[in-house]
């Protein structure tokens, strides 16, 4: 088994109000770099942020590293359109960071990408796969292929008070300056991603697609982002058996109907309570608010140590402490400094 | 702990008869990236080919890939001037490839690499590093900057008779092309690399220097390419304790004077017997006359297994067998025919 990570960016992050990944818009091009350094070392070691919230909810980079640090599994991260150097390992897929969805194209190699995954995923000797994915605005993104593929499925959002209302109308907006209505790419995935989606759909696919097609068998391993593949997914003729790993989280979101989304795509979903209302800590506290709630493959990193919660609790809170988060400080932490 | 594996190239390979790494002269360029990817996935994805020499000796990544399965050892590759690509995740230095060390410059961007590589080292919060290496052609290189160096130490080589003779023509003639005698880069390291060494040293030498700055022991992993390294890393300035593990077979070679390298360079060196004669495998056999004999952390990771050298070399039968390698056939294997 082995958890693969796609990491990329999209310009849609930067639209007021949209994301909470990274606390300040204009460091958030950072988070995804510094989410595969703390994954693959335990802290971010070139980027120069920490990903947390305003409020001080660590990013879920820290649940990830923690879940490896007790049951040591194995993380490939690729990079699906980073903006911002990571001295993390990657794969390479050769694809670009993505544009606002507002542009008339928001993910120009969209095919190419897909296809350069498909192949990854295709070629991989696993008998199973976990794929995640840390991309800051990717509800939005994801809201927008859902709408492009006329999906009737909601999105969650890292927010605790998720700003539907803004993701609809920035989505409305995308659909607009492609010349699309809802609907209008069903049955065309890659062309709902090339419009109104992102680089890390592109990549999530495409490795799944190809895994699925290699008969590996494929947990998307994250919330409604990994919906919105699952989707993208089906759209492709992807009949393969598909399955749904996440966070107790994701599904006491009153946005979010997870059942709905297994019965229309045929997905069998799990989630994981990881029990953080057993802990006196801000950064689990702060779970517990509905912040966060997912992400950088949380919830299916936890599926792997479902029997080990305690201990990976007791690593979550070494690993923020390391970092200095959930010390009472709420501020933004450099790195280095 | 953590095994870093620097891969890149020099066109010093293609000189006739210089190098193991890969059973044709023009397909040795895909070796680095083959290896990485049977360490990260335990068989060439992407890569074309299965890096195996004429007589069935497989590439060492295998033996290191084995000792991944059976102790779960974590492993970081970087690309330090990869021609090819690869499917293997790679930390990004921006190294170019390594030209002939004929040339009046082997490595032009020797000081940015090794720079970039320094503050890498630097970046990491382990506790101790394990460092090895993925470069055909990288003993002849290594003795280019022995001899720059002014260090009275001989190399080994990947095949059983070493051609210490072309290699030490090649040499002559790479300082001649660089205007230089022996020993004129002493204390200049960098220089040395750039004139007659390879991307890899400055790639390893680099995170060496940074880490040990940083505190971080560092067990320098492979035979006499890393005993260069030693060398670069002394004429650095660099005076912290260093250690080098490394196998039986490069002990046993006769061009090789371990004891007189660890007196010269303060070097704790510390071999591993992995016990290949106990077994009836031609891979193994292989080995055991002398082919090989070091290589992509091979000697590093066996420490590591010490107590469980009977399961590793069960999982490197395995990995054989599935790689196709020491079933009676010689010949070069193509992966996905």
């Amino acid at each position: 088994m082995r958890l693969i990570l796609a990491a990329g960016t999209t310009e849609t992050a930067l639209i007021d109000g949209i994301s909470a990944a990274g606390a300040a818009p204009e460091l958030t091009a950072h988070t995804p770099p510094a989410d595969l350094e703390i994954v693959a070392y335990g802290e971010p070691t070139a980027a120069p942020v920490v990903p947390v919230s305003p409020t001080g909810c660590p990013t879920p980079a820290v649940v990830t590293r923690a879940v490896r640090e007790v049951v040591g599994l194995e993380v490939t991260a690729v990079d699906a359109g980073l903006a911002r150097p990571t001295a993390a390992p990657t794969v390479e897929l050769g694809a670009s960071p993505g544009e606002d969805v507002r542009e008339p194209v928001a993910v120009a190699d969209a095919r190419e990408t897909f296809e350069r995954a498909h192949a990854f995923g295709a070629s991989l000797p696993d008998d199973r796969l976990l794929i995640g994915e840390t991309i800051p605005g990717g509800t939005t993104t994801a809201l927008g292929v859902l709408v492009a593929l006329g999906e009737p499925l909601s999105v969650s959002s890292s927010l605790p008070a998720n700003p539907l209302e803004r993701k609809r109308s920035v989505v409305s907006a995308a659909l607009a300056a492609s010349d699309r209505e809802p609907g209008d790419c069903a049955g065309d995935p890659v062309e709902a991603i090339r419009l109104v989606g992102d680089p890390v759909q592109a990549a999530v696919a495409g490795i799944a697609a190809g895994a699925l097609e290699a008969g590996i068998d494929v947990t998307l391993a994250g919330g409604t982002q990994l919906v919105a593949v699952a989707a993208l997914l089906r759209h492709a003729g992807v009949e393969a058996p598909l399955s749904l790993a996440t966070t107790s989280f994701v599904a006491a979101d009153p946005a979010v109907d997870l059942d709905r989304a297994a019965d229309r795509l045929g997905l069998a979903v799990e989630t994981t309570d990881p029990g953080f209302d057993r802990e006196e800590a801000v950064a689990m506290e702060r779970y517990c608010a509905g912040e966060a709630k997912e992400g950088v493959g949380m919830g299916g990193a936890l599926t792997v140590a479902e029997g080990e919660l305690p201990a990976v609790r007791a690593a979550i809170l070494e690993c923020c402490e390391r970092l200095g988060i959930g010390n009472g400080s709420a501020e933004l932490r450099r790195s280095g400094g």
